[in-house]
């Protein structure tokens, strides 16, 4: 693994997801692993739990760390080769990666999808800007169109209660009121495809993520139909991807209840909007994991940063 | 001490205080009791002492430190039980508080009072939503109605100052041009009620501080006969309380002075405005303990997380 | 060295280089040296590079680090002496610098010219109101008029690449869309004057930089002239000094070209505006040392650390 770009640059997931979950159980073990050893964090957007989480792995494997909010902190940076930079902005990607490589031994970056141009969004600007220009391992804190750190906690929270060996997942699209991004969505749904299990994906009509993420996966616009005797539960809202960034429907039908769960487990990677995406009576529950997807957090980044400090 | 919310939650106030002074002769002599542990500052509102004495303070005690100015970097919390979330918030205080307590061992907080709403600031949402919450203990670094690791800072500075076994000790409200908050006079308020002292406060008529707080407290509208004889003065603005966060008066004849200081210590928690609280003369004076306060803030934090970590 | 507020405050030109480049082979050699010894870096504005190779520096001195974006985590400062202080400010210098020296050992300050009154910009209000009330080191990660961690950098960098004792240095005006500060500049100047260097500087009339700097200096308004038989060439925009702050020129004519740059090598201090200060074929070729320089400002900060360290 050069990167830690998308789910896969992992070699083995069924191993690092027993590694992570041995790792949880010890978290300073590999303390020494990184002493002298420096992460940059750089966030072109907000962030609570991979904020914290991903410091929190790097200072178990003993790392240095420094976090910058690079739109509030740095410079406005220019992505397009050849332009005449007499505009907004004031740094080339080219020069920041390079420079910012020399100050740390690994870069993790979060930059968002704007929802407004999808070539743009699915050209990956700022991650494969980075990836390309820099001379260290970059990691992904989600991007445009994938988090597969969060895909890969959810993978770990599956691993560690599913009760048989082919269960039944749903990734179930749920209202919102604002128009969000697709990427956790599409991690999940890659991370899906390569686990022994049952797997749908629920949505309205209208709803369809990118085609070639979802090749091969069964499609229901039936949500009640989709849910039945399923085991879990992955609630998720997103905008519409054929009508790039719209909000089609805010249909409540659509919020997940107790009810419609029945004995799945649910899930989802929060932050989430209650009595909108889902009813209290699921969070406040015990058949909520969610607390506990945010918990595996610090081990999905902590083995990712394991195995990027192992071939440093 | 499950948290620490308030000057309530100290045990033995002189015992803590002498503690801090002792600790303040070799800050690093814990630095082993910390290794391993995490604390989490987070900002709802600006900072500077807090901020670094409270960061300064874990470090001493050789805990990691993650700060984070949540307002801007995180996502907007919903304090409200049962809301259907669709307005401005995005998560809600329960998974918020839960997550961060996966992060961090301490998670301190500093989130002031708003001075639109009293029932809603004496609600304290953001404190209060986390230690109900949270399953780490939390550390109050200002919320709306009280400041006790300035209480206890300022503890310090009169146990190291203090000269008689019962100095007369005087509170004086000062102008102002902003609304400001009531936290840091209530909770001086609240440590003098526990001290050795001959304590009065002094302030205009309409800016009586909560009545359950100045509960058998000498209260003087007539700054100059209050002022008579004291040993320390601590001035302070703050906003009305029964005409809620209300600027009534900016009376510059509130403003101290050197003269009307006389032998007294002065003592303010800073910032301060120049010439409109009190003038140059007191500052740049060798009766002024403002600085030695601010230090202080790194003993009075450091006592605090040290008694924390010892029951983690 | 009490405080490295320029050029002026180092011994030793070539021996503090030459250490620098052997610290940068063995970044950590001195790692127990800034043990239990913590630095403070307030930044008024904006950083990329500054930010991250400043703590890079301290890190590989095993001190801690505090980061504090003064403007929008602190309090409006206030510089005059007797101002009554019931507009925008809240602090006054006098306040902040004692009180931040008690958290800290060295404090690093980056505050930009505001290009609007040139008395006050060079009155460097910010970091000399620092240096003046602070009891600890200060260092100038920027201030208004001079760059000198910047200017030290480019030492080294000049001193890894040069080829012959006295090489030929050009300092290049470049056009910009934007009003830019002259601190860069002029610290390069500075450095220029006591370095065994054929120096020329170039730039338009109108540009010319203050006189008190570039006193001695060999100056050009016929670039092409200046560049002949370059060793380096330095290009950098600057607003002009003598109608204070205002954008004269964007003359395109200006702009570095490889074959304006004959065999020089070519610096910048970074970010760069690409096809606008510098065409694209001069940074993506091989006689850029834009990023050397950007790595040196790791070294030239643990260079100046070091010594702040080794006299606390």
């Amino acid at each position: 693994m050069k990167h830690f770009l998308s789910l896969q640059d992992i070699d083995s997931l069924p191993d690092w997801v027993n590694e992570a979950i041995t790792l949880k159980k010890d978290p300073y073990q590999y303390k020494k692993m990184g002493q002298g050893k420096t992460i940059c964090l750089l966030f072109f957007n907000n962030s609570l739990r991979t904020r914290l989480s991903t410091q929190k792995a790097a200072m178990h494997l003993g790392m240095e760390v420094m976090v910058m909010n690079f739109g509030n902190e740095g410079w406005a940076l220019e992505y397009e080769d050849g332009t005449i930079m007499d505009q907004g902005t004031s740094e080339h990607i080219r020069e920041a990666a390079q420079v910012v490589s020399q100050y740390a031994d690994i870069v993790a970056i979060r930059a968002f999808a704007g929802l407004k141009d999808k070539a743009k969004d699915e050209a990956e600007e700022v991650l494969n800007g980075f990836a390309k220009f820099a001379s260290i391992p970059i990691v992904n804190m989600e991007s445009s169109t994938a988090h597969p750190l969060q895909a890969l906690a959810d993978a770990i929270t599956l691993a560690e209660n599913k009760t048989k060996d082919k269960p039944k997942v749903v990734l179930s699209w749920a209202p919102h009121p604002k128009a969000l991004p697709h990427a956790v969505a599409n991690s999940f749904v890659t991370l899906m495809k390569g686990q022994e299990v049952e797997f749908i994906i629920a949505h309205p009509e209208g709803y369809e993520l990118n085609p070639q993420i979802t090749e091969g996966c069964q499609i229901e616009t039936d949500q009640e139909k989709a849910l039945e005797d399923a085991d879990f539960v992955y609630v998720k809202n997103w905008s519409s991807y054929s009508e790039y960034g719209q909000v089609l429907s805010k249909d409540s039908g659509w919020m997940m209840t107790k009810e419609k769960l029945g004995n799945a487990k649910f899930m989802h990677c929060l932050p989430v909007r209650r009595n909108v995406v889902v009813e209290d009576a699921v969070l406040n529950g015990n058949q909520s994991l969610v607390i506990q997807q945010a918990n595996n957090r610090t081990y999905s980044a902590q083995i990712i940063l394991k195995k990027l400090l192992e071939k440093l």
